[in-house]
């Protein structure tokens, strides 16, 4: 039987693994052995007696890589690994380079990201909205166990306690899900999003719509890039909704860009001491607040907690893991005949997903 | 006019102070002159500028201690700056000893965790329930932090994620409160207490009640201490729910004992790795928990995540102190008269609460 690896993850703070343990039966059912890199589940909590017991394999690094006809990774794995005739499945973030480094090693490629998003038949295999729903929730906690006060209004004997009000920017999946997170625990939430469509998803999960005026839909539900006026003029309209609000959370993204600057270091300095500030976009290009840092917490002088969060699912792995295990698999189920790939250059998700091999 | 000190507390990890801005204008115009030590609010966010702008006068700590007629606390203050004549309030957890040592120095003194819970007159000031309440909402906002899978059932193109089965046990106010909150974020919630009548408020939450058998009413509405026998024939009929579950925060104190031993270290083995145990009980003396230690956070070799967390009011000191400087104004309406403490010995709140000066 053709085999499938799944590889310990090697980015530094990255805790998610590709398949999870329940996935084992669903991928021998489809005509795979199961091999497993000991130790890659264990930091998303899903130790190698689990994939044991499922079924699979658990072998080192080397016979994964001599063995597996497909390779399940979340991130890019080590190039000289892979050999020819492999079939790789993964978050991949393809540039020319990779693209290019993969095609010489003859090795048939994959990237989750590069799911077409508006296609229904595709979205069990959705993996940036699995993970951006991951992001939008832990988002939400986070800010909650950051912020000194409650988030639901209280009454009690020893008086009221206000709830937070919570300001999220950005409506996409993960805005969504932290705003919907955020509701949960009694915040009262306000949401933005400059592409119109998103209000209507903002207002039905009870939260109050920001609106600026400002519009900017783009490609593929995506909002488009603003320029540096335009991102001038939408930050100096959102100072003053910042300033008002306990908790900020930024989701605001654009694929394959700088994300927009969305709050500045003025706007954060007119907030109340103890307010949080989460920035889902924080990366090392910059993200949606201007003092944020990819990975760190600070605290400014007039005492609002910022905290640079570009990474939440890795740090969450384990339902980030389940829920990504779930993409891949649909990928696989959509795309092996018998546990090898089928490749079929007409088929919409293969043609946007397939990036070297047999497409591209 | 007389006037009241607001001090900088100096236990270690505390963040809490015991009057907050907003009650400022309160004492005012209770005829008080309000001291606040420079910085005493600024671990907990009220910074400086907002106690001067309600009216309140910054003063270094010789001033305070040398102009205050009354001086408020959380933890116990040094003692050799009290002189002759002062009333001290706060959290004092008055031994013997330390009434001596107050008597000796002719300070009057009162403490609001002696306040009668079930009196409901002195309700506004029992500083136990609403720092009680704070620790409950901490440890269900914790525990979904430390916890990485979802808490709430979400069902998405990317499969489903189960809810977090939440056990908690003991149903006090902390107890109640983690229950509510950890329902909030979408939590499958059991709660166990051994008093009887708990059953119903944990019922009243929408949480499932665990029925084990065991009853133990005591004294003033709080569960009676178990003996050692009835301690481990407990501990053994909850091992099983314990396994059972994701996540599992405890919160059973008998005032002035050592908490109850409810979770062996076997049961925390036999849980599945990812799980997270919270034990509000933690302390220096042991908690609910074999494993756990006050203040720090453990990962056993199965996986589970052991958070001692014995002081969660100090750790959320927004809402804490908030709730906290309530209590204290409330038994100040009480007990002054303009401005002066009004000794009544017939006055069952003032019996109960202050422990030496006019009383005791």
């Amino acid at each position: 039987m053709p085999g499938i690896g799944i590889v310990k993850e090697t980015s530094t703070g990255e805790r998610r693994v590709a398949i999870t343990p329940d996935a084992v039966p669903r991928l021998r059912a489809a005509g795979l052995d199961v091999l497993v890199e000991a130790g890659a589940g264990a930091a998303a909590w899903f130790p190698d007696g689990a994939y044991g017991r499922a079924g699979a394999q658990l072998v080192g690094a080397e016979e994964l890589y001599a063995r597996a006809a497909i390779v399940a990774c979340v991130n890019r794995p080590l190039t000289d690994r892979l050999r020819r005739g492999q079939f790789l499945v993964g978050l991949l973030d393809p540039d020319a380079s990779y693209t290019e480094e993969l095609a010489a090693k003859g090795v048939m490629a994959a990237s989750l990201d590069r799911v077409p998003r508006t296609l229904s038949a595709a979205q069990p295999m959705d993996a940036l909205t699995s993970q951006d729903n991951v992001a939008g929730y832990r988002a939400a906690v986070i800010a909650a166990h950051a912020y000194e006060h409650f988030f639901p209004l209280l009454v009690t004997a020893a008086g009221t306690a206000p709830p937070a009000r919570v300001l999220v920017l950005g409506a996409g999946v993960a805005g969504l899900s932290a705003i919907g997170t955020a509701r949960r625990l009694g915040a009262i939430v306000t949401g933005y999003d400059i592409r119109p469509e998103a209000r209507q998803e903002i207002a039905s999960l009870g939260a109050t719509v920001l609106d600026l005026g400002s519009e900017g839909t783009g490609e593929g539900g995506y909002a488009r890039a603003l320029t540096e006026t335009e991102q001038r003029a939408l930050r100096d309209r959102l100072a003053g909704p910042v300033a008002h609000h306990n908790v900020v959370i930024t989701t605001a993204k654009v694929p394959g860009r700088r994300p927009p600057l969305l709050v500045s270091e003025a706007a954060v300095k007119d907030m109340r001491p103890g307010s949080v500030v989460v920035d889902l976009a924080a990366s090392e290009l910059g993200g949606n607040v201007e003092i944020s840092r990819p990975g760190e917490r600070l605290v400014t002088e007039n005492g609002v907690t910022v905290i640079g969060a570009g990474d939440l699912p890795a740090t969450m792995p384990a339902a980030a893991s389940l829920a990504y295990s779930h993409n891949v698999c649909a990928f696989l189920a959509h795309v092996l005949r018998d546990g090898v790939p089928a490749i079929d250059p007409e088929d919409t998700i293969q043609f946007a997903v397939i990036f070297t091999g047999g497409m591209a």
